[in-house]
């Protein structure tokens, strides 16, 4: 693997990203061409093209429109193309990040957990706590049960470690290779209001998952609660992977 | 392509949703094995598990265990795999779904949508106001901005059309093949309240879209507000596609 390029285009992402974030390419201006940014990072056009591609998967930039792409927001935008821990996320975003665990224990699974971690109700899991902040303001609140097997290493981990999925690969070697994520809207319950600085009942973007190893064994789930305002989920999708859309041309023709 | 599969994968994968939602599958319960369902269904055991992937790809049924699948939910949960619209996607689920244009105008875009949509600012749109209903309760706001090279074909649409994707294609062929979209909560404002019959400041999920053609051309820019607890949208992904987490490795080996 090419690691040095790998960085090198996060690198220049980060400094485009800092760069729109600043106001120094305004919304609705363009970005320079492909061209000027390669002379200017001293780079080919192909890893400028893979860094804009970056800011474009996170919805900072719009579509081509010839040699050029335009600024489209500055929201801090959290990318789905690929699985990333919320720590792994805001560091590449070049954010400063913290975390504090403020309760963790042991206790037994109950059946929803079971099903979810692939164990039998009343088998051991980890429960914990844990607040995240961007940038020194409380964002997100973080309620994770892991499979007991991965406890001990979780047990082990400083309460204000930065990033969990981190630490765990240093320590064990777990890899989080898949994640399945459901996404909605809640009011912010009592918890959720005391921890996060928000109004009972104000909306909060809740994200639970379900992350496993390459094997497809579950490793947490998790309810993961972010302050509105705080952070937008990014995605993209294309019509090609869609049977749907096709069958029923098809059906029309046939009918 | 194989349209006859590809629908009765389709239809399979709808009554097992039925069942699941009826709770004839427990949250918790095992689906039967793909063996027992081939010969119910009169299928190869590849069509069965094409039509199990749907559901897990939903949410609905978990991680396979053996070879089971766990029933893991009865939301009603929107798959951001491929692109599909809100009506493609409940019509696909077999929910009956309506909708209603509440106003709809032509005036010149704003700036941002001007960016959004790669037109002038000034350029003519249609802005759309459309409320969306789900087994006959309004779940969804949409307000939409169509490019005015679309327009004269949305004005043609009746106001209470189930899908202006099948409409636009059946009338001009026009195909929405990318979906750039930014998901976030928002606390509802009066005519979000009024019309979602919530209380104002009550949780709404937000999904802002671009949504363009095959060759990348912006064809519709669109906020879409939910009712909390009404959608929940699903997505799955993986760290395979993801260079930042191996790198992360990597520079810790090369320090």
């Amino acid at each position: 693997m090419d690691t040095t390029s790998g960085a090198r285009y996060v690198g220049i992402a980060a400094e485009l990203r800092e760069a729109i974030m600043r106001g120094e390419y305004a919304v609705g201006s363009p970005l320079p061409s492909e061209t000027t940014l390669a002379a200017r990072f001293e780079v080919s056009r192909g890893t400028v093209r893979q860094a804009v591609a970056l800011l474009a998967a996170e919805g900072l930039v719009g579509s081509r429109q010839g040699a050029r792409r335009i600024v489209v927001g500055r929201e801090r935008s959290q990318s789905f193309a690929e699985l990333n821990s919320f720590a792994q996320w805001a560091q590449a975003m070049g954010y400063r990040v913290s975390g504090q665990v403020l309760e963790q224990r042991r206790r037994g699974a109950d059946a929803a957990e079971a099903v979810r971690l692939a164990l039998q109700p009343g088998d051991p899991v980890l429960s914990v706590l844990r607040l995240r902040s961007l940038e020194g303001e409380p964002v997100m609140l973080e309620r994770t049960v892991y499979a007991g097997w991965i406890a001990p290493a979780v047990e082990r981990i400083p309460p204000d470690c930065e990033s969990i999925t981190q630490a765990l690969y240093e320590d064990v070697g777990l890899v989080f290779a898949y994640g399945e994520h459901l996404i909605d809207a809640v009011a912010a319950g009592v918890e959720d209001s005391r921890l996060l600085v928000v109004r009972r009942g104000s909306p909060l973007l809740r994200q639970r998952r379900v992350t496993t190893t390459h094997e497809g064994r579950p490793v947490e789930w998790s309810d993961d609660r972010y302050r509105a305002g705080s952070v937008t989920f990014s995605i993209r999708n294309s019509v090609d992977a869609n049977p749907l859309v096709r069958q029923m041309g098809d059906l029309r023709l046939m009918t």
